[in-house]
Formats: C-alpha cells, structure tokens, sequence
C-alpha cells in the first residue's frame, strides 16, 4: 500500500515534468522548482538540439497516458539523408518497415509536458533557485541569491531533475566516497534555422534525418511542425577548422560556401544567426551513487549526462521514469528498496549508453571517410538482410527495443569481436559478399 | 626581468608551503590562506599516514635550501620488512646499496615547513576561509560562513594548494569544458600507533617499512623520530572483513588477535583507538586545465590527488612546484607561458602516477597471493639483478629518479609486455632461473 508523500522535483524539464506526473498520477502531492521562468511564456534559446523520440521514450510517455498528445508534436523520420560532397543524396532506412525515430522540438515538447502535469495537478514554482539541500532531512532552501535570505521546505522524498550541472548532485557530490566526473569534447555545437519555403512546404525531405558528414565537422537538420528544420553544426572548438578559427559573419559565409555549398542558401540569416547563437559544449556526466537513502534520487541527466550522437539523452532519461515507477508499483511505500534498486540496475545502463554515444562521436569525426571502416559496415550490413534473427544491429537494439542497454553494449561488443576477424580475412574487399564470409560470421557466432 | 607580484596561496599544507617559500625567496609578496587553525599550535589528528620523501621531494627541498633542515626530520627505510603470517619477517630491499625512502611524520614536516616559510616572510592568515574566487580578477573572499560577511583581497596570482577537496578547483569547475573526476576506491583507512619501548628504543627494526600484507586487508608501519610507528590500517569499507563488519572494539581486539597475532600486542590502546579514529576515504582526483591564464594554477592534490600505493602523493606535489620554479626562472614575468607548459607538461605525469598508485592498489589487494604473479616478481628480480643496466624497476624509476613519471609507466608497461611473453613459455616455473630464460629476455628487449 502506498502512502500520498509530500514530494519535490528540482528542474521542470522534460524528465522532472514526465516525473511529475507519473507520481501526480499515483496520488502524491507534487512541487516542481526550476530557476529558470516557465517555459511556455518566454522564447526558447537557440541552443538547442531537436529531439529524436525513440521506443524507450515513447513507452514512458505510455505508461504516464500522455504518450497520444504527444505524437501530435512528432515527425517520424524513418532514414538518414547523407548529403555527401557533391554526391546525390542519399538514404538509410534506420530499421524496417515502419520503425522510425520522431523529431520533436525541444521547446514544444517542454511546455506541453508542463501543461500536462500542471493541468494534472502538479505545481509549478518557477524562477525559484535552490540554493541548498538538506539531504537527510529532504529540506529545500530556495531563494533571490546564494547570500540572501532563504526559504525553507519541507518534503518527504526530492528528485533533482535538474540537468547535467545538478544542484541537488552538487549537494551529494560534498559527501565522501560520492564517485563523479565530468568529461567534455572537443567537439562543441552552434544551432542554424532552415524555415520553410514561401508556400509553407518542407524544403528537405521531412521524414529524414538530413546528415551532412564533413570528417571531424557536421551539420544535421531535424523537421519541425512549421515545416522549418532546426540545424546542428558540430565543429571543433579550437583547429583550423573551428569555432574558434570561424569568429566573424564574413569566414563562417566562406566557410559555408566551401564546405556546405548544397544547403547554405537555405539557412536563414546565416551570418547573423552564426555570430549570435552561442557555442556550447558538450560533456559526458557520471557519478554514484544516485540516491540517498529513501530521500533524494537523482534522475535524467543529473544522474547520467551523455553526448548527443545516439539520439539517446532524453530517452535515457525517459526510461529512469519508466523504471522508477515499475519499482514504485512493485514496493509501494519502501522507497528505500525503490532507490536501492533503481540505481544499482540503472547505472549499468546508463554507462553502457553514455558509452555507446561517446563511441558513436569517435566514429563519427575519425571513421566516416575510413575505407575499412565502411566495408565493415556493408558486410555487416549484408549479413543482417540476409540473416535478421542472427545479427541485430546495435541501433536497433538501442533505438527500437526496450531491452537494457547493457546489452546492446556487450551485444556490439561480440559482433565486434567477430567483425575484426572477418576483416583479416585475406581478399575480404573482394568476397565481402560471399558465400564464404557469411559462412564463416555463421560460424563465429555459434562461439562467440 | 622579474616583477614582484602580490600572490595568495590558498592551503598551508605541504605543497602550499613550498610554493610560498619559492616565491618568497625570488621576492614575491606571499600570502596564505587556511581554512584551519595554525597546525603548530593543535594536535594533529589521527588521520595521516606517514610520508615517504623520496627523490623528487628531496631535490624540491634542495632547491628551495631547506633540504638539511627537514632531513633531520626524516628516518631513512631501506627495505620493506613483510611480516606475512606467521613465517619469520623477511624484508626486500628498495633499490640500490644507499638508495631508501625517508618516513616524516606528517604534523611535524608540516609545522617545520610553516616555521621555515614564515622565517623566510610569508604571511600565514589561519582560520580564514575562502569561500568564493574570482578567477579572472585573482580576487579571494574570505569570512566566518558562506552566507556572512566577506572580505575581499585583491592579488596578482592566486595559486589552489588546498588539497584533493579544493575550494578554488571548485571555483573553476563551474567553468564550461573543464573536466574533473573524483574515483573513491572501495579500502578505506585508520590511524594507529605503536609507541617506544619503555627504555626510548623502537618496537620493531626502525630502517624498515613494514608490512602485514593478508590480501585485501593490510597494515602498515613507519617509523617515527620519537622511537613510536605510525601505523595505518588498509581494508575494505564493507564486506566480510571491513571496517563496517568491525563496529566494537571485542570485534577489533578479535580481527587483530586473528590477523596481526605478532604485532597486536604493540599497538598501543588498540579497541580505544579503533574505535576513536576516522575512517577515511581515499580517492584520485584529476581535472584539466589547471590554470586559468595568468590569473590562477593549481598544485598538489588540488590539481592531482592519488591514492597512497606508491608513497608519491607529497613527492608528486613538491615536483610541480620544482617544475614551476624552474619555468619561472625561464620565463620570468610571463605567468601565461610559466602556467600553460606547466599545466601541459604536468599532466601527463599526473595521470601516470595516479595510475601507477592505483595499479599498486590492485596489485596488493589481489595479487600478492596469486604464485603466477611471484614468479613473475622472482624472474624480473633475477634479470635486474644480472643486467641492472637494462632493467630498472619501476619502482626505482618512481622513487630514486627524477625522470617523468610518465617514463616509468610506459617502461613499465614495455617490462610488462615481456613478461606477459616470457609467462607463456613452457615450463616457466621450473627454468625461471635459466640461460635460455634470460636470453629471451634479451632478445625482446631489443624488440619492444
């Protein structure tokens, strides 16, 4: 049996608000804080990345019975568009028939999840600042600045929601053996606007990922519902190519010109938009433990930041709540056995997918335009048509399952192992397709 | 040329006293800042382990002129004496006829380094607590408490000496693209003493560090001027046998009667000090950048603390402040040039040493029961000792030379893959002594 607690979440964004309502739902009294203002009454900042909703995020959307409102909000993209040089486009499907990744803008997506949850009975306090947690105690001080006057709460349970620089984790990070680290790339991002064309239509494919693949730099578009496309241009921070090296409206147009001449007329207020829209950077978070006794739980990317390059950090995110709640169901009132076990199954999975990204960003900026590595990639390719019960991609398995990323980690791992065989095979750019490969990855399957 | 500058030091610990006494005697006005009263005038607590000066500390000394003054504080250990369970106490020694390591009791290096940088005139400002840096301005506020009144101090350089839990790394850490990490290992420890024997003498040899391996749990001793050891207890924080398990002091009298039979006896007020003394957490820390232009630098734990394996936290610390002053004789005025190739040049042996004591970590709480791994010893012992000019442990790289860590850890990693080659051959542990052995060795060394 549950009792109604008196439960606090630090950060409206979209994993707070996707866990606000899944506890408003079940009978607790709920206070969300964010710093910030409310979302729905100001203009989104364009550091933004659009979203890609994928199986994991959809079923948490499920489970809180909001998941139809919100496919109204969503593109699905069913292929990327590789716009490669001076090469026609083209298209990768992502998995089979119908499975597809959905395009959501982040901003859209915030304020409806708000919405929900508020028009749920939540409660909003927005543009107030925690500036400390009792963690033993669940007490919340909030107020105008860190050296003014505080107010204090008092709850029985808090989540920090509260992103990848937490306050509620800084507060936990004091303790000893409080394990953390946080890691940036070299690699930062800058976000450009494609808006629709004069007749309100699409000017890119709109049921694409659009990539386009430039070595250690890359730009990508995601739809949106007022057909304009939010861009994504990932460079480095320092080199000849970067950030730093592009510092005026005039470089970034030349820069455009060389190496996006297919798209740049198509970005609106290029130079303008460019000088103006900050950089920002890119980090993978980790820290353990997540809970503290059956207080404080850290949820989202407080608990498990990662790069960007799966598509994964909303979706991760997600799941925590899908998970959180399947053990809320299952214990009832014994939040201590609910955080005990949430963060000792959780953890492994969010390792295993702030890895999987990290490796995604590597393959990205250092092997796209390696000739092995592309090979690799056809003859795994060619093996998965041809035998779809023996070689699930590790995508998939990621993107459109719901079994534990672990296991698409340890997965890719062993098709890994095998693949690095197969390719000393001698001759193998000639007979990648043939009887005798397939034979032989058959074969190491059975013993891998 | 040279221009005084107004420097802060935050921490008036080891490093932090150096550094003061380096960049006084070049003309600096120097100031630090501690949080805690001056250590001369209270007790210290029960929760150091002995040091173990070793070359790079000894010529940091050397070059700040305080090398014989703090000898007199130092007890040269030749050897190890390990007292494994019931055989008699063998003892290896460290390196080369002469070549020791040197225990100083951590309260009394300390209060020997204030006395000598205050006679040389820094100002020591105890029981002041900075609470905030502004970094780009070298500004220190300090005060009673977080939300009281501040005090604010204006400084040309502001140098983070204030240890693995520093308040100006911490400052920087809310910085974009800085990484840090804290990894707290799973063995904690806790102070003990073995006082003199009734006529002034020592308990046991006092040229020795001594050593109770028993797997993964160990206790260690180091001699004091005073004829008494300083002994610290290793062992897991939960588990069978950890320090959780261990909660009274029958429990302890039994764990000790069980495990250390031959030197319980010694230890002075046993169950009382068991149960009076901290159990503390060791961690790494690593971070980059360490500096902030010309403005801020960190040094010792605050940039790199390391677990204490290797006897090189304090050795690793003095060298920073080595490689600084060396730098600043270079360099002079230029305080972005002196703190970017330090931070740039330092970090890289930072991480091996750090690694290098985590390594150790492994090695002695797993392996040193593992006869795999003795044999492994035994050979590279016997080819060192025949072709001493051809391999030199890494230990002796670490302790007795001054060349890079960084060095010593791929040497180690080159000895490592021999013996990983030399392990394969067949019936190794019967001709580990033989010719055909050694000339293998020889063989590979060529090659790797």
């Amino acid at each position: 049996m549950q009792h109604s607690k008196n439960i606090a979440i630090v950060g409206s964004g979209l994993v707070g608000s996707l866990l606000a309502l899944h506890l408003k739902k079940v009978g607790h009294t709920i206070t969300v804080f964010d710093r910030r203002p409310d979302v729905r009454l100001v203009e989104f900042s364009g550091r933004s990345i659009n979203l890609a909703m994928s199986n994991r995020g959809w079923k948490a959307l499920r489970e809180a019975g909001v998941e139809e409102e919100i496919r109204k909000l969503a593109i699905p993209l069913y292929q990327r568009a590789m716009h490669v040089d001076n090469d026609p486009v083209y298209f990768q499907k992502y998995g089979k028939e119908g499975e597809a990744i959905y395009s959501i803008s982040r901003g859209v997506l915030s304020r409806k999840m708000i919405d929900l949850a508020e028009a749920a009975g939540v409660e909003f306090r927005f543009e107030e600042k925690v500036w400390d947690v009792d963690l033993s105690e669940a007490k919340l001080y909030t107020g105008e600045s860190e050296k003014g006057e505080w107010k204090e709460y008092d709850f029985d349970l808090i989540f920090g929601a509260d992103g990848a620089f937490s306050r509620v984790r800084h507060k936990m990070q004091r303790q000893s053996r409080f394990n953390y680290s946080q890691d940036f790339i070299d690699v930062g991002y800058k976000e450009l606007r494609i808006p629709p064309n004069e007749d309100g239509s699409y000017r890119l494919d709109k049921n694409s990922f659009h990539i386009w693949p430039r070595g250690n730099f890359m730009l990508i578009a995601m739809p949106n519902l007022d057909a304009s496309f939010t861009c994504t241009l990932f460079m480095p921070f320092e080199g000849e190519i970067s950030f730093e090296a592009i510092n005026s409206g005039e470089k970034a147009d030349n820069f455009f010109s060389e190496h996006f001449p297919d798209i740049k007329d198509e970005i609106s207020n290029l130079t303008r938009d460019f000088m103006k829209n900050p950089t920002s950077a890119l980090l993978t978070v980790k820290c353990y433990p997540w809970t503290y006794y059956d207080k404080i739980a850290l949820v989202g990317d407080a608990a498990h930041a990662i790069v960007p390059f799966y598509g994964q950090g909303m979706n991760a995110g997600f799941e925590d709540i899908s998970f959180l709640s399947e053990l809320h169901q299952k214990y009832g009132d014994d939040w201590e056995s609910i955080f005990r076990i949430y963060q000792e199954e959780r953890k492994p999975n969010a390792d295993a997918i702030a890895e999987l990204s990290y490796r995604n960003f590597l393959e990205m900026s250092s092997k796209t335009a390696d000739p092995d590595f592309l090979l690799r990639k056809k003859i795994e390719k060619h093996f998965a048509t041809r035998h779809p019960e023996k070689w699930t991609p590790v995508y998939s398995r990621v993107t459109f399952s719901e079994n534990p990323y672990s296991e698409a980690l340890q997965e890719g791992d062993r098709q890994a192992r095998i693949m690095d065989e197969i390719m000393q095979l001698p001759g193998i750019s000639e007979k990648w397709d043939s009887k005798e490969v397939e034979d032989r990855i058959l074969e190491l399957l059975k013993g891998k």
